[in-house]
């Protein structure tokens, strides 16, 4: 009664073990059913080291160059997952393209606008590849379940956001010398934030997405003043104005004391819609002498462990089945564009304009 | 066993019975114990009315004009209550100044800075009289709780501060002709949030109070189309930068579905404080098929009665005690420059900035 | 303009100013706008002490003997509170009425319901009095707004109560010496679980009231090993079943280390209330590395201080207007019945039974 | 660099197809990493069709009986997961150990006690083999976190456990049916909370486990009188006193509006731990004019489905590396016990006891 084939899997190569790069390794590994990991490529050996324990005893191969990978499992591979620095996520994407393979690459495509735009020229010269930006909130179940509440219009039409992307404060600042790469906090996390934004005005029925109107940042160094030198905060506000009359307005930081504080809520004509506004990490409360006390997630992956391994499922989906992927690209460099606004704003002090047409613009005296 | 005399009650003047005036007339009459209400004043005939039926049974003279109260009473009255409307909060402060009544004025003192600082020049005159804006949240008992674990350093220094005045979706409109005079959704709703931001910023050791750097305003009319004639939102986003590296961010709407949201998070660089993040009237919760479902409170007052009545309360303790108010006049007068720079901000699109004593300054190109 | 008489106050006489007693005897004085506080009787001379600073400024005459009290009030006073020991209350309250006299009697009438039925009849002599037992949750906008839902028929048919009175662990050992005359943890904390059962239970449309049929009670000494001595405990669960097919179950425990924990659940055939699930005492939550904190109530006056000021202003209104009282007597005896019933299952291990007219029975084996 | 072996796995057959069986099928095959399904065996033939369809494609081999499936796979497997009818639970599960195949047995191991004590004692005679039964909940991270509290002395020496079990409304009334072989409410529902009771006394540093000395059963068919035929009710309410000086009470209901609610407070002499007390979904709150609203788990899997993945994934591990299994048999067999007790209390309306050493005794009169 076996049948003569097992159903298929996707054949991957994964690119950059660093902290997310493990986890997708693993995620691969053992949780998403329909994967395989063929191969990693990472330029660090003491990742390599790791590979060769944990990844090597289930057949996977193990590189240092990406180049190189791709090369020697040409026709063995049939898509790449990228979770290397930021610096390279573009390159490596477009390389991925050009040799016929899928990709999903981590958040952002870029932290420049116009080289994430590089990404979406390759893919749309290779319409058949399923190209993908890892915006994981969006296979969060709450996050679903707030986006099909809009979409069914029970909150009438979504016209303010606010969202938040709030680290646990880490005293070995290791977020700073990660500063002087990472675009600054606007891009790094709010760019969260803002995707999510994208996602809920466009849930609202205006099907051609939320096109910036204004965006305008501020920000501090409450803890970390040597951020400063890099143009960056490690607390930041940041407001953006959208063409049709929808606000959306964003607080990152890095100084949460009890954990991480991811929350959103969405306004609409007609209800609002939270999401973990009161962040919990589990069902538990603990009452003694002084009060009664929850957790709270200490950093992302706890609260959003099982929306990475969505994301990797619904992805290999897509590439085995030739649908069409759930996070489209365009938005992704909308998102860098917004985030570098933000960014720019908060350096400068000024108020940043685009026209309907998302060109930036000059206004006299603003 | 009985004494010779009763202790002392502080007599009082009540200017006003709309919506607040009637409330005020209640509690002093029924719940503010060393209060004793002797007169109201009021133009409109149907509030006469209503004083004859609830407040003259107790011997509570009624009067047409604040004036002609102010003369008939004088000798017999030892202070006034202004809840009239804010258009003459600031002229009849000042006319109970002179004649040596101690005041408790409705907030704001005036939509107009300018004017607001006509009643600090005014009081100045009068160093022993008990000039107090009523600023009622800080006599709530949570977001006193909050205040005293700012000032124990509980949060180490408060850095960012979030905070919302949200009004319950009222579908008479009221608000719109109420917007001809409120001085804009900043000044009306906002005003409080920025009274609690300048309250708690300086709770965290800065003796000298917060120095706002710049605002900027934003906002939409999501329901209301016809407030925009008046240059006001029904919802609006205001970020304050002050000196000193602190930024406060406020959300004020007309558009809640639920009810009052009344909110504030203070960020310190060691912890953070919610206030009412997750509203709720009561301890019930309602499980049907539908979910589990809590109220929120329908408006302001069945969240802040009680902080109505201490107010009162206190601030004729202070009267008669000759003790300081608990909420200075000066920085009623700042909170009203706030908002105004706010709406400024929000009507023009460009940002407003002050220098470091406080002078509205420009800056080219911002 | 002024009227020729004041709206009329009921003259009250309060015997008692141990904790309960001292805090009648301010509401009556400041907050109950209708009552006036005539004379108070205690045998403590420290109380009396306390009542010459605070009481006498304000007219009250002072006694020692509540007999006295009565005779040289006679005819200035229309109505007395009792808030003495327990082990009095019923014989102040039959004293009182048979001098004409309404009486609002701190809850239990007696820990005995053989003494307790000698109040009703007393009672029921002079039907136009206005005698009520305080059972101050009933007068509590959580537990009004419960009723009212399941009233409405919101829940159904209810058909399972749980409730609880948890006391904060006192370190002190207070309520050890308080057990000798308590009538027990159930006569003395689950009363009031015991009277929202019936009071539930008779909303959902059974006019006759809950019948008990059996009940049982066990429990432990954990912190107090001294109280078994007088036959109680620390921590006690009790369940009652009743006929009709209802249940309540009940905990009551002195070892609670947050706070006063009073919560209650009403399961009906359709939905379900829950009333403090979760106790807060405000609406603040602090974030420190140690998690998110909120505060629970210290006592459970924090938490119904406000139910006892409306639970003296609606029985003075009562009085004064002839209406019907809101508790009617006959359920607090009842009360007391199951309540001891409990409290006697606990000591024998055996459980209680009653017929349908109430009257208990012994089952064979049972 | 390709191993030149894989990691060891388990090779598994399963036993059952129906509700829990499918989704263990499903665990094994795509979640369980080391996990590997080989057969399965179900009388059922549409139970053997979706097999067929979604085991079948991964080389899973289908069988009608067990016996049968054991002899052919004699072997090719390790070990069986047992998710068949409560029913013939012991049965398989010693037929299993006599093969010498490791089992891991859904819970209960019977509904009788005697029955469950058989499995017992064939496991004795194989004391290398990983004999478990399925308490999923003692894989959830909440309570697992609640334990590891209570183990490190957090709360005290617990004293108090209140825990309940209760479905959501199934208007289709499946469960009746399901009555006639569950062993009642108690036996399907409670032995849940029974085993988690046991547990965290057991954690206080008990060693030697909690011992029970009395139970007793109250319950009513509220909503589905058919019930009654087969003894049972659809809500109940037990309480049982543990030597040493601990109660726990549960609750067990088939009547909940909302959704599943699974909640447990354990109370210690130094404070208290909640779990899930106030049940919720995901992290999203809904405003709209009705209030705020959440939702809960429909079904126990929706909240315990990471549980069972992680249940198997140890049991796997255990099998693989020789450890000790983390639920040991013997806590199953008094979970059962228990539970038979306090539904023969339901059903007689006596109270069961046991003497310390665990035999059942006669109290006179009792």
């Amino acid at each position: 009664m076996a049948p003569s084939a097992s159903p298929p899997t996707l054949r991957i190569a994964l690119a950059g073990l660093g902290r997310m790069g493990k986890r997708h390794a693993m995620h691969l590994l053992h949780k998403v059913a329909r994967a395989e990991l063929i191969a990693v490529s990472t330029p660090s050996a003491t990742e390599r080291d790791w590979a060769a324990e944990h990844l090597a005893p289930y057949g996977v191969r193990i590189y240092e160059g990406f180049e190189e990978m791709l090369e020697v499992e040409e026709g063995k591979i049939q898509a790449v997952v990228v979770a290397s620095v930021t610096t390279v996520h573009a390159d490596q994407t477009i390389r991925a393209i050009e040799r016929g393979l899928h990709v999903l690459c981590e958040k952002p495509l870029s932290t420049d606008g116009e080289i994430s735009r590089t990404v979406t020229a390759a893919a749309s010269l290779h319409p058949s590849l399923k190209i993908m930006c890892g915006f994981s909130r969006r296979f969060d179940p709450s996050y679903r379940a707030a986006h099909a509440h809009i979409t069914s219009g029970a909150i009438g039409v979504p016209k303010i956001i606010r969202s938040q992307t709030c680290d646990k404060r880490d005293p070995t600042g290791f977020f700073v010398n990660f500063a002087k790469h990472s675009g600054g906090i606007f891009v790094d996390c709010s760019i969260h934030d803002i995707d999510l934004a994208l996602w809920f005005f466009s849930a609202g029925g205006k099907g051609d997405g939320a096109r910036p109107k204004s965006a305008m940042g501020v920000g501090i160094c409450a803890i970390e003043p040597s951020l400063a030198e890099y143009g960056d905060v490690d607390n930041a506000i940041g407001v953006v104005e959208f063409y049709g009359g929808m606000v959306a307005y964003f607080y990152a930081s890095r100084m949460m004391a009890a954990g991480q504080e991811d929350s959103t809520e969405i306004v609409g004509t007609e209800g609002k819609i939270t999401v973990a506004l009161a962040p919990r990490v589990d069902h538990i409360e603990v009452h003694s002498p002084q009060g009664v006390t929850r957790q709270v997630p200490p950093t992302f992956f706890e609260r959003f462990e099982g929306a990475f391994v969505r994301e990797a499922e619904e992805w290999v989906g897509c590439c085995l089945e030739g649908t069409e992927v759930p996070v489209p690209l365009e938005g992704a460099v909308r998102a860098v564009e917004i985030g570098g606004a933000l960014q720019e704003s908060l350096r400068t002090g000024r108020k940043v304009w685009w026209d309907q047409e998302g060109r930036r613009v000059e206004r006299a005296g603003l």
